[in-house]
């Protein structure tokens, strides 16, 4: 037990400290056999215990790709409705994943703290993929130290939450979007600009309500508000109800997203206001909806399906799927000016 | 040459019309090796034209399942946002798969027409995932005849355009949902009443349409209106605005999913109309953007949740992960009323 552990960790390390035989280690590792969940679990929890690379096993089975990339998302199954972003980064990611027959392996796991690193262990101990996308960086993220010790390839879509521990996509300037925003804002003589925020443990959110801030300060404006609320409708249609039937309501609203403008707009509506008459709105993202609605949104266009091709390419180049090279440039955040913003009331 | 093929068709024909080693059969049936792309597509097409069921293989992988269930779209990568039914059908399998420590494969791969044939191919032979659920039942679906082919566990989401050819989860009654949404734009004193429909091809669009046209004749009317969309908001959006400028426009429109609601709703918003004064919508499915509108939208809710969770049931019960027993019962649709319906313009 005084033993110092090395790199050299062998199959023989793990079948110990799993109480198991190394065949029942091996035939695990590589996805054989029938045994308990119990007994799986045991062996994967000492593989990333120990940081055992299954080297062999990686070798024997690189003939034998499972041609699937892996997606764990830590959220509850209706994501892809509620946050429709993800589903502008899964026609990304699947527009270059379909072409070279790979498929893309989707885990919804809910928001139960463990399950998304039980669900990434499988995958990698099971070998049901051959590396997977990260996203929604998170402060404090986990997950990287864990994906290192799964040695599973992997790619993060963002900003990490502090250096890079894995390759990253994303656009090489990311701020300008917002500040045009609010530049845009201010030059049609909005004063009283607010902002509704994501949640708080997402690393973006901080970084633009920052951006947002600064940009006001340029000219000697501070936010009218600064909300946060969950990215669901919902709780932004009553929160946006709730600020408008307040004397110090805000003239123009920025959000953090597409969805959570639409339901601004309807509260605006609803208290008998017109967009953009009464109430600037700025949406975040670019989905097609904001273009199907009346006024037209007004928004910060993200690159979403360009993060997604290039999450998908950087994964199949560090599988050899793909030749080395340059990855396709993200288009920066930019604004879109439509039919939500006009000029202050007077 | 003159020899009848009987279902004991063994790995050696495989191997003779593919025109490699028995070995290699083995090998590419079980994902194993290396092989040109080529001699893989050879083999697949030996496999499923032959009908072999490689039962030896099945019964070593048994052991080996891949806890994957697949899901082949034949539609371009943004069908997630453009047809949002989808996203909430993918929430209702993700809930009963993310629980067994299943994960959902999703290859969404293009609109060309040998494209999704080619994709269950791979998934079969290459035993990418243990069985598959297939959506958007289609007027003469290939899809049946190749999977049975290939011996792969399904299931249909919806109504098979003849026969039951595979297992089918459906709500037991599917029409009074339409019927009821056709009784109250009558009872509203609405007489000229237009239908915008999905593409022909989709089974249930020719049905749904019957419906409605039967349930306006019970009252001795006829549809003001029979158009056809696709299912994108833009295409509805100018469709509605051109018939709203026409002499004998309708006084209310029922469409085939929310998204077209939503643009034509703002198509009568750009056109100097309000809804539902001037103007009464129905929707269908019942998608949370419905609820953030203002005003909410009157709709056909359709289960897509529990349709995905029976689907995922029904799939797992045929692996045997599940005990075999009744599913759980898939709600019929039901018309909601919101705010988008009112009264005829007098």
């Amino acid at each position: 037990m005084a033993q110092r552990r090395t790199d050299r960790v062998t199959i023989s390390d793990v079948a110990a400290l799993a109480g198991v035989s190394t065949a029942a280690v091996s035939k695990i590792v590589n996805g054989k056999g029938s045994f308990p969940q119990a007994t799986r679990d045991r062996v994967q929890r000492a593989v990333v215990q120990l940081n055992w690379a299954p080297s062999a096993a990686a070798v024997a089975l690189r003939g034998a790709r499972t041609r699937a990339i892996g997606m764990v998302a830590g959220r509850t199954p209706d994501v892809l409705n509620s946050d429709p972003h993800f589903a502008l980064l899964i026609a990304g990611i699947e527009s270059e994943l379909a072409p070279r027959d790979h498929g893309l392996l989707l885990h919804i796991v809910g928001e139960q703290p463990d399950a998304a690193e039980r669900a990434y262990r499988r995958l990698a101990t099971e070998r049901r993929v051959d590396g997977v996308i990260l996203t929604e960086s998170r402060v404090g993220d986990p997950r990287f130290a864990l994906l290192r010790g799964l040695r599973l390839p992997a790619v993060l879509v963002g900003t990490p939450w502090q250096s890079d521990p894995v390759p990253t996509v994303r656009a090489a300037e990311q701020d300008q979007g917002m500040a045009d925003a609010v530049e845009h804002l201010v030059g049609l003589g909005h004063r009283r600009i607010g902002y509704v925020s994501g949640p708080e443990d997402r690393v973006h959110t901080g970084r633009r309500r920052a951006v947002f801030t600064e940009a006001l300060a340029r000219h000697g404006l501070s936010p009218s508000h600064l909300l946060a609320s969950d990215f669901a409708g919902q709780t932004t249609g009553s929160l946006v109800e709730k600020v408008l039937a307040t004397a110090d309501r805000p003239s123009a609203l920025v959000l953090a997203n597409d969805m959570m403008a639409l339901a601004a707009l309807a509260a605006a509506q609803r208290t008998g206001r017109q967009v953009p008459r009464d109430l600037s709105l700025i949406g975040h993202d670019d989905l097609p909806v904001g273009h199907l609605l009346h006024p037209r949104l007004t928004t910060v266009r993200q690159d979403l399906a360009g993060l997604g091709r290039a999450a998908a390419l950087s994964v199949l180049q560090q599988l050899g799927e793909e030749p080395a090279g340059p990855l396709p440039e993200v288009t920066p955040p930019q604004l879109v000016v439509r039919e939500s913003t006009g000029p202050a009331p007077g």
